[in-house]
């Protein structure tokens, strides 16, 4: 039997449908890391994806590995020569850790280092746990006003950040967001928190729209109803918009996209279709001169989504639909695969005590 | 005597001093131009200077003129060939009319046209009368939901844009304003709706600090009371501010600018100093890899402008301090002459009727 | 019978196939325009689109017009109120007139003003005339060390240099030109100026890949013999080009143009592709965070490719494989549609005296 | 007595003009490093100024170190975990290496890392010495077509890309260098590698014009003899240029370079003036809507600027006025001290046996 001290409770996946509670090592803090103890994850579609699936793009589950990778936590133990954090700190775990020397690195395109190194992605352990071992550059500490649910949702909201970063949204335009999942709804937010001041929300479920509505679009746009394209044309006075968000991460989303997009526009493809390749509008591209962007993940986000946060200018307390005690981090994941339109996003909460 | 369909009443600047409201002869729209009937009219810190002292960096007053250039009015006539707008249609009027042909309009750059016709700098009328021409693609019409006191103020409010467009403004980062008059308020609105959460602002007069706060700045600091540089680097936590705008118009608040920014930050001069050459910490700008960016009126901000204000995004009417009417416009140019620091935003507003 | 001052000998395409050199009325210039005597024309793909099938895209000959926009000519008349330009001036003409006055031309985007007149596209007259009329603003000076032949391939050349400005192409850098027809030669002649140092030319046909060599390709790719991805990876270390342009007009080129690049890399569609879907490896443009950016013609390019061409940065001479007299234009045509891929690009000069 | 392997041969400076060559202990390679057996040095201008001041900036000599940071070298050790780069590889040192752990860094912006450690900045050692040891990631493997000597200028090679990146340049536009010593030529030669179609260089020394001729420039000004702001005016048409470099490190250079700039212009700081504060012309900045940007050292150029060279688009060899032997270092820098205009660049060439 394990000591306390050197041992855990964590949410491991052993193959596809097969995730267990169980007592794993607790990892220790290398020079420049820290030791945090987790108070809270979201649970993202990704880590459903893994546990349904047992695989997710070029990813696959070959042995028991933790998911998760939205995570707030406080500081407990500090490696050597760690000096910009203490414990006791609430942090916020940026989950992707580059290589910090090859060229997309020095040129701050971390997002894009092949080296990078991602809590979750197996068969690297993930934040569903008591404790996790970060380098200390990607901590961030977390201001008093912002609760725990909020904070481990930075993560998801970095990627609506990073989108709008891409697409250099300008205040005072207008968007459309493709996609009123959990991505989709943050994305509208933040687009919000950017300054566009039309944004309209394309989907073909109901409730979702029903959400976009409720956190802030302008119009929704039901797709399995109505043209989209006429739709977004007639809202937007015929110019289309000046940025179009693709969150759905369907083939149909993404073909979908640069017909909402005005002339010189911008489109920002954020979600992974279900295939590769697809039929796309690509004279449509060169006709209207657009400009597709791809979004990976994030950079240099988490400092301005928690400071964004914090201003209340994106209220992501308003997408959490689901609370589970970490101890029953088995359910919540069964009921997340279960319910997936029913639930924006689940939070899972650790307690105060070791398990 | 002329009549009534070919003349009006306006606010006439025959030198220094001497603003008489008199009736002269109404312009008439030629092909591709508008005739506006005009509604309401901000006072610009720079009608006052032509009213003080007769002249203004470059341009000196030697014939009478109109002076004027922050209004909306209603369209009561269209030249031949206007389609895009009609009688009745409420709009704003941008004052700076460009040539569209010279190497800065063809690159969208119209504000530094060599040969812009301004509204209002003399010997060009401006829009303290009954009615102005203007080419239609200059005008801009104002959405319901906002009061005519509200769009007469776009014209300032473009400042604040186009200084936020010039310094590339991200969500989630700091800004200095240095300057708390209307121009630095405006600007402080601004960077709030594009998401600076930080914003402080800096002046030596109380009472506008005062109003900084009201309207949304985070911190303010009394340069007559502090130093302003340890100031802003301690709210700052030692790093220096992301934006630093320049709004007070003094050569103090232009050489205060560069220390309060951060390293790679942004320093945007908005005011015109008193003198062309000072002292200026330019090492600082190469030490820091700062960027020093002039801001020259504006360009393409008058629909976003627009856009942010309907949406709320902008609340203009917290800075109007003092309304007349019209045919007293001779006593608001005095009142706020010699009520220069009392006074935060002056709106004339003309009656329904013909005076 | 006409007077020899109004009238002039021009190609006229009455329908697909039936190009007739024949005598029409000669244009007068108006406010603001000139009257240019044409000194010599390019030969665009376009033209012989619309020669080969009387239509292109959604343009349609439907009325006799006349082709061809790569024109050099000398100012012999000019309209009211024109002073930038004087008779005797020898001028190249930028074929597309904007409005100046919509939402894209005030922001200098005046190639995506849905109100573009361009020369050539029918039922617009184009340059293969003696005289054309234009607005003076879109006609340029000629340095006298470029010749006509060269002067008239500004525009194809300003195509290259619209696609290079898009893609913000970074000297230092490699890139690779899908396509070495016309337009994929000037652009890696472009790209070249621009200041790539790794060009590599990606084609079908042996012989243009051979120009492509002659004229600067650091390195070719038959893609007909090898694999174009593994071909341009071993290239570029297994990197992927920092840029890509597709100049290839197929689909083919364009599906595999995303493919080349690097992590975030740009992609720049020039080419107009013979279907406007087709499968297209969008999951590709989010993994790598590539932008893909279309380029519908060129704007701001002509002063910027006359200042690089005079300084002898785009040899274009080296791409003129036929010259043919204006008299014998209709042979030309013919000439040039029935050998597409021996002519790289074919000139058309116009003599001294009025024919 | 040392042994060979822990010693080497060191141009130490002890204080201002006390520079000794002499035996030092010699670096050993830590994880991630290299050792590297310098092949040759540039002599840099602050290098001098150490020597003749023992100071330069917030930098003093107060212990005994080795100057130099423009430096090739071929590895001979590699630390752990070294698999980058191989014994035997010729390279070229970037000598200021950053934390790559603060905002600065992870933004890309490493130039600006508050932890950065510069080689010759006292009392950090430089390349003056027979071995250093260097970070894997800032070492650059140096293509067969480039002499050690021109290796050797790629750092301040480095300093022209990096000021060109900052002004955006586009080819085919118009440059003016302020300053034709070394810097100032550097920068010229990158200016027209970014494809400047107009550079015209000012300096007071008619021997630096004239070798500004040599290398490029299009038109020289002598500011001694003739007005340099008319003097510009009239070869850019009254217009003023595109691109100002301010390259000579004096106030009057600084103070002088708005006023040659076009409206809209960018003007780039790289020289270090004598004084931090002095009268500068900041109304122009607003009144032309100028851009003015500092250049500290670089970023991200290293790479770039070997490419550049290798391709034959920045001749540096042209710039090397004087070679001395490393056992001569001591006499290199009395001569340069003593001959600053009649030097442009002193390179000095270890040999191939150890000393």
């Amino acid at each position: 039997m394990q000591s306390p001290t050197s041992s855990m409770k964590a949410a491991v996946l052993h193959a596809a449908k097969d995730l267990r509670f169980e007592t794993v090592s607790r990892p220790k803090p290398d020079a420049g890391q820290c030791l945090v103890r987790i108070r809270a994850n979201g649970l993202c579609g990704s880590d459903i994806h893994f546990f349904e699936d047992g695989k997710l793009g070029p990813f696959r589950v070959t042995t028991p590995y933790i998911p998760g990778h939205e995570a707030v936590g406080t500081v407990v133990e500090t490696g050597p020569g760690v000096s910009d954090l203490a414990v006791g700190d609430r942090v916020v775990i940026e989950p992707g850790v580059p290589c910090r020397k090859c060229e997309y690195c020095h040129q701050g395109l971390y997002n894009l280092c092949p080296n990078v190194v991602f809590m979750s992605a197996p068969p690297v352990n993930g934040t569903f746990a008591e404790y996790a071992v970060v380098d200390t550059d990607f901590l961030y500490r977390v201001p008093s006003g912002l609760s725990d649910e909020e904070a481990a949702l930075v993560e998801p909201v970095s990627v609506g950040v990073h989108a709008c970063n891409r697409a250099s949204v300008r205040p005072g335009s207008s968007a459309v967001i493709v996609g009123a999942g959990p991505i989709g709804l943050i994305t509208l937010m933040v687009a919000r928190a950017y300054g566009v001041t039309q944004a309209i929300c394309v989907d073909v479920i109901e409730a979702r729209l029903q959400k976009a509505t409720e956190i802030g679009a302008h119009a929704v746009v039901n797709a399995s109803r109505q043209d989209a394209v006429s739709a977004v044309m007639d809202l937007t006075g015929q110019k289309g918009a000046d940025y179009v968000f693709e969150a759905s991460g369907s083939s149909a989303g993404a073909a979908l996209s640069p017909k909402l997009a005005a002339r010189g526009g911008m489109v920002t493809l954020i979600g992974w279709p279900e295939v590769s390749e697809f039929a796309y509008p690509v004279e449509l591209i060169i006709e209207r001169e657009l400009n597709v962007l791809g979004v990976n993940r994030y950079r240099n986000t988490f400092g301005p989504a928690l400071e964004l946060m914090t201003d209340g200018r994106i209220p992501v307390r308003e997408l959490i639909s689901h609370r589970f005690d970490f101890s029953d981090v088995v359910n919540a994941f069964q009921f997340a695969s279960e319910n997936r339109s029913a639930t924006t996003k689940v939070v899972i909460v650790n307690g105060e005590e070791d398990l």
